[in-house]
């Protein structure tokens, strides 16, 4: 049995990692820590559980974590796992940490985006950005896996396949991305609560959310030219789930056939499913999967392709899991949903 | 491996059993059927299930599901499963009904409150009431299960320990039910649109809903006297849940010790929660759990006891695979839920 | 015109005040105020009333408020009013309370279920408890309105024709209320986060809800027989509502044509709807009606009637605007609404 | 008095228009007509409205119609209302038409977005497209208004002012809309059940909403160019409200003062209010007011401008009483709400 601890158990990602793991046949929870709970019971924060989680949560205290598992997760706010991390932790664990701190490769951007310093810079290169249907064969070496965020994996996943192979123009890709409100977090703001979200729905961090450069850095990567894209990330009155409508202009010449054969890279992916009919956040609720449709305009030129996730899942915690069951070799799906109940 | 045909796949309930049915270990599902979508994939009609469940839904007909299958689980309009079930179906295959026409012991009551004539009711007296906290050992031996309601599931469960012992009067008794609007099923009607639900709670069936009798039933049986009381239930806008307000007198000199020794009988149930808190139903989504709780009100000398289960899983499909883990010797958790994510 | 002051203008039942009195023929703003926004516009803070409401908020300050208003509102944390209100403030302004301090004539009962001292008791006499459709002749001349709450504007309206006529027994009274979520407010805690409330049902203040005495005090007055009820509330996923379903034991021999008779007296009720099907929240949504129906069961022998209003109109700032209207001796609608969109 | 019928004012916009109308200080219900209800009260079907709007349904006859009414308002299925008109129609009474029939200049891009041979070509010049912001002059003197789309209606108001004054690459536009669920009708499908809509948001149309065409007829009459655009529209869990992201390419040198002076043409218009947050759909719902708020990213060279009104009332309801006030002279702003209450 792997042996883990989750830093931060009590956040919804946290939670959900914890309810994850709780089903995960090869998983022990060792070390379940709250910051804020320390002392108390699981399941007395999230009664959900309650007969499944009742062990008592334990202070986020990384070093003991490392001496008591084998796989620390960490779901943080930001700025906080680059400073607790360390090479001597590394030795002993490894971290999957559900945070930015270990996305950005260059610590520069990583800066500029989050307005505060990294505090690990070091540790940058021995990270491996953690979206394993891209980077699948280099997490597998990998102490130090950064936990994509939820809108990119979404964003990133949908349009990886038509920037690697040079079907749209790099230059005016649009992301129009819409979210649930677990995304927002469990933190008592006035912007979340119930009557300030339900029956509306709103963009914010139009222009500079901090989730575009990590977008922008993976799917540069993948054609090989600096992609800069727009980025709107928007509250949608539902408890879960992310879609990411994404338009970009189609190179002269390609065709429905090519794209086809683009997203056919995806065709035994276990977590990926290209359907016909524009995807339902529902229709991926509490699974691991993301679903992916398209359609080509050809009034306009454009190619909208659409990718739909449960956030806390593939966009948080199913993804951590899917990462430590491909870092420890287990099979991938294991502990992982692939069907959706609904409704839900 | 057991062989299952469902009859009703599509429905809210049928589709849930599916999906549960589909993560159970010990069976496998050999007939689905639906009356509307015969020759569909189920997953064409719940996307949700694409990749796990894309079997094609088979005609509704119960002699060919009885041929393949060693469990049937009906899920159907009312007055029809009493119409298709028979002996010769019995003597090949377990019935699992999730409709109404076998719960009622007295057809009398069932054709007055429904308002139909009933089409077996020779079977009735082979029939057991599927509530397994309470009739575990009945269901061992039986064949043809009626599964119970889902407001009659909480209501029944919540009261039971206080009528059992006999520590309420029977007189007086109040149900106070609030129902997901998944209850109202899949059906295309002005009522169960979303802007005629959203943002709106209403009580119906006011004096006279359905479940009324079956309750009666269990909890009379349960006390030795006649219990007349009422039930009113309430559509909430939310997917899934069924909260239960049940207000009773208490009996003059009870105590708590009394009380809290009566609930002790849930004590060693696998889905029964004692709770100290007010039960949420967000706790029991997509469990097979109830989480009951209760108050003494010395002012008023009433005690209140609330119950909260998932009305598709604890109160339809989910107590159904309960029952069939059962009748066919299985571990009773097996396939079955014990904790809820949050949110969810 | 009546110059009007709010204290307490950006809570959710001051901003709907200040809403509906912007659209006052009779009533200018002359003093908003706000402890935690002085100074910013009302329209900074909601940002729905721009180009209507963007006068600068003050400072919550009852004796300036005084020199500057006929009409002082208060929508202020519980205790805080008794300990703001004076003769002299009252020689000057007339002051509508929409919070508890003043509801309760009998300061103990006030101390008991608020636990904490009240600061003015001697105000106690000189205030009218403010449901016109019962004392609209003692608030005629008073100078202390005592806005109901919601859950009693509710509870005490839907049941006040049957304990005025003697129709029911005055023991065993059940209420079984359910309010949209704005009941809750617009501090920043956890349980009114949008996932914790949303996709959720759940009581609250089981047996010592502090609107329980409220209840209690205007139907033993009604009568003349001390009333000790339950009172269980409940939170639904929705932003507005109330829906009171209020159980009771009719007296022996009473008619249907007796019950009839006894709701006539709200006839000529401007707000009070009497309806056939059981009220729905979304039919009084932004009026300040009440809808309420009732059912005889003769298998039981209890009545249960039902009402239904909006709880930030009819259970806040209507009825503190509709008290405003007799107490100044305009017509009693003015300002408000009769008529409610639905969808909405 | 100005005496107005309304054709379908049973479905939501319909019955959205009747409530605008009962509060219109200048005008008269004479002929409020429903296919499905016909004979039936008005508040039957609509008990929000029951002591307000209590008169009897009557066919929808339009000849009769016009016999008793100065303004016939429209809100039939696409293709019933160019079979309606005619001109002696026209002769007696004002025809402002809901939907889609008089909107497109151009017959034979009706037929091809719509599917369906226009019934009444020669009376698409005498219509004018009734959004009072920009056709203003026009529609004082026309007999036949064609009230715009509540898609159309946010993009085209949000995107003008930069088309009008050359400001955005006409090429390359990109709107993705979100809309609340009262968009999709009062129509019994399965697609707008309460369980199929709750807690998901989805594309659809996506390439071919018939919204398009209109958007890029009144987007290219403004700049002079043929504009073809992309338009996705999405279903979100609520019941009111749009908000539309417009993203184009800033011509080169344009400034955010360029900017700023061209939103400046809406500076006296009484329902449009410029914000500088990105607008939320609550702070307009249940006014005729669109919030539009635009931010210029200098990393993409693009500007995103983003609108949001209430579909049912700027988008349909409202826009035609609005229309109304005009083509009658009236104050423009009579019976319509200029301030959103919230929560609401």
């Amino acid at each position: 049995m792997i042996k883990a601890a989750i830093l931060g158990a009590t956040g919804y990602a946290g939670a959900e990692l914890m309810r994850i793991l709780s089903c995960h046949s090869g998983v022990e929870i060792s070390y379940p820590a709250s910051h804020s709970y320390a002392g108390s019971k699981f399941s007395d924060i999230y009664p959900g559980m309650k007969g499944v989680l009742d062990m008592v949560l334990r202070e986020d205290d990384i070093e003991k974590a490392a001496e008591e598992a084998d796989v620390i997760f960490l779901s943080l706010p930001a700025g906080l796992a680059s400073s607790l991390v360390t090479e001597k932790i590394l030795s002993s664990s490894v971290v999957i940490d559900l945070g930015a701190d270990f996305r950005l490769h260059d610590r520069a951007v990583y800066e500029k985006w989050y307005h505060t310093e990294h505090h690990g810079p070091k540790l940058l290169e021995k990270a491996v950005y953690g979206l394993p249907e891209i980077h699948r064969n280099e997490i597998k070496g990998k102490r130090l896996i950064a936990n994509p965020g939820c809108y990119t994996t979404c964003s990133i996943m949908t349009l990886y396949p038509l920037v690697k192979n040079g079907l749209i123009e790099t230059k005016g890709i649009v992301i129009d991305a819409k979210s649930g409100t677990s995304g927002s977090g469990r933190g008592e703001k006035l912007g979340s609560l119930y009557c300030e979200v339900n029956e509306s729905i709103k963009a914010y961090g139009v222009t500079n959310h901090r989730h575009t450069p990590e977008i922008e850095q993976e799917l540069s990567e993948a054609s090989g030219k600096d992609i800069v894209l727009q980025f709107t990330p928007h509250l949608v009155p539902m408890n879960r789930g992310i879609l990411a409508d994404c338009y970009a202009r189609l190179v002269d010449g390609v065709s429905e056939e090519d794209v086809r054969k683009a997203y056919s890279i995806y065709e035994h992916e276990p977590f990926v499913r290209l359907v016909d009919n524009p995807p339902e956040t529902r229709y991926v609720k509490g699974t691991n999967c993301i679903d992916i449709s398209w359609r080509i305009d050809k009034r306009t030129g454009n190619i909208i392709a659409l990718g739909a996730i449960d956030n806390l899942v593939k966009g948080a915690a199913g993804q951590a899991v899917q990462n430590m069951n491909i870092a420890f070799g287990l099979d991938e799906t294991e502990g992982l949903s692939l069907g959706a109940g609904s409704p839900f």
